[in-house]
């Protein structure tokens, strides 16, 4: 337990070595690991969570990298989760990409962790959401959560944060690859990045006309901007976090009102996704314990049963009647 | 319930209007027709369920175009799913994309069906797997299951397939995009797609090599093979299917040791699945009826406690100790 209160003292105090060998055990599912974050979650809810997603090739990498540059001119320190759900193998092709970010590696003022799998908590969300959690008690003032906008799971992180940006190029106007839907719904602020490329005020357009048509929208009452950039020759990058700091404004107009529910949102969504892993998880051991999971296949094997019905009739059994 | 009884025959009998009603209707959660499925599931396990992955552009819309082609020529009946994790607006998309399998759409012996959303069931796996049990209890000869090789789901999906080709293009050989550790592992077979493109013989050399060096593999006793193909001009159709026919041979050995192992797998995986999306709906409905959940959440907001002791002490007190 002092070994514990030791380790919480050092991550609030922003050490990275700590906060580093954390989130291992977390991912590794070391018990004590997630004492100590259970301890840190209180201290947590400070820094503003970034959320960066868009298709691949968008160039998120490089406006996040931007990002960082930026915020830390401004005397801003910043937490990195980026979240990939391929294996290790394109994580290791992943970090080959992310070495523009790593010149930041050598500044203190700035933490980067890769998400690659499900981790131990089973789910993705649950999983960059522990990260969040200890980047956010370290004390950073910017959490950035870069995800791909392809999988559910990807956009879910992403349209959790405090302020969510959606990144496309031009030219993918109509296009699958453009933005869906479920993307849009979760944006604060649109960036078109590569904006020298042909079409981009157009896309411009197209965004802010798919907007004014739009009917579910994470608060009604803020009008997402469209802002150009080109973040590998540093442009629009000032106006991006203009736009982002506006929408900060707007979160905490009214004491804060926007904000809390929005945060109010996060914790459910993270509430939620604890106990759907966990109570699959407890309920998997005590079935495998007892032997009646291998029963259970056996019976639907040999189709004496299916697995609607055998699944209803459990969990029946389990819960009981709603 | 004489309803239920109609609507099981007219599928075995492999009427589309009656199979297609239930599948919007499974999507929609209406619960006779799950009532249905379980009529039918009994008699599910006799399609030769083929599963395509591969990353987005390597051709795998053609190529289940042809493989239709062929196994039609063959007088073989095919059933289709083709399952994509994005939002509706996509799937216009994408649907404009298959025009080319949709002219299969006048054969009677052909049925797709394309999946965007997680539907009724929750997960993307369980709502693929009954679409799936659906066509095979029509009594396809053969269901392709189509899937973007990028999240963990569709990877799992195409994975659990009797036979599951990974689809590739010549030139992505080190790259991200190419093949992931993750992908490689639920091969039966492999193709290399575009074949016509520079380097097709060096990837598949790579993959041959990588195949060498593979740690896991869905069954240890197979090795894939690596097929050349031009979807596009209709080459190396018929090279891919003889592996496929060779893997089903394989599976057929020994009495089809093999293929019931693989089916337990499947029986199992689904099975969880159910379970886990399930158990969770369920308990979400008893929390929010006695307004346990409002509690619990107001409690974290309010820093009383956090989510992973609100989780674990509300699973422990719903499950008792493993």
């Amino acid at each position: 337990m002092d070994h514990a209160k030791q380790v919480v003292e050092q991550i609030l105090r922003g050490e990275v070595r700590a906060a580093a060998r954390l989130i291992r055990d977390l991912d590794d599912g070391v018990p004590a690991a997630r004492a100590i974050l259970k301890e840190l979650y209180p201290h947590s809810g400070r820094a503003h969570v970034l959320g960066i997603t868009g298709s691949p090739g968008v160039g998120k990498s490089t406006l996040t990298d931007r990002l960082i540059q930026y915020l830390r001119a401004e005397g801003k320190t910043v937490g990195v989760v980026a979240v990939d759900p391929t294996s290790p193998f394109s994580g290791g092709a992943i970090l080959g990409d992310r070495i523009r970010m790593q010149r930041h590696a050598l500044d203190e003022g700035v933490f980067i962790r890769s998400l690659a799998t499900r981790g131990h908590f089973g789910g993705l969300t649950a999983s960059a959401r522990a990260v969040i959690t200890v980047l956010d008690a370290m004390g950073k003032d910017y959490v950035l959560v870069e995800t791909v906008g392809v999988g559910q799971d990807e956009v879910e992180i992403a349209g959790t944060a405090d302020t969510t940006m959606v990144v496309t190029v031009p030219g993918l106007g109509d296009d699958i690859q453009a933005i869906k839907a479920g993307i849009l719904e979760v944006a604060d602020v649109l960036v078109v990045n590569k904006a020298d490329r042909e079409g981009a005020s157009r896309t411009q357009q197209d965004l802010l006309q798919m907007l004014e048509l739009q009917v579910h929208r994470k608060d009604p009452a803020w009008r997402p901007p469209v802002i150009l950039t080109q973040a590998k020759e540093n442009e629009g990058i000032a106006e991006l976090m203009a736009a982002v700091k506006e929408h900060q404004l707007f979160l905490a107009r009214d004491g804060g009102a926007a904000r809390q529910r929005a945060r109010y949102q996060r914790v459910r969504q993270e509430f939620l996704e604890l106990l759907r892993e966990g109570v699959f998880r407890h309920l998997l051991q005590q079935l495998e314990k007892d032997g009646r999971l291998a029963a259970i296949l056996q019976d639907i094997v040999e189709r004496r049963t299916d697995p609607y019905s055998a699944s209803e009739a459990l969990i029946l059994e389990t819960l009981g009647p709603v």
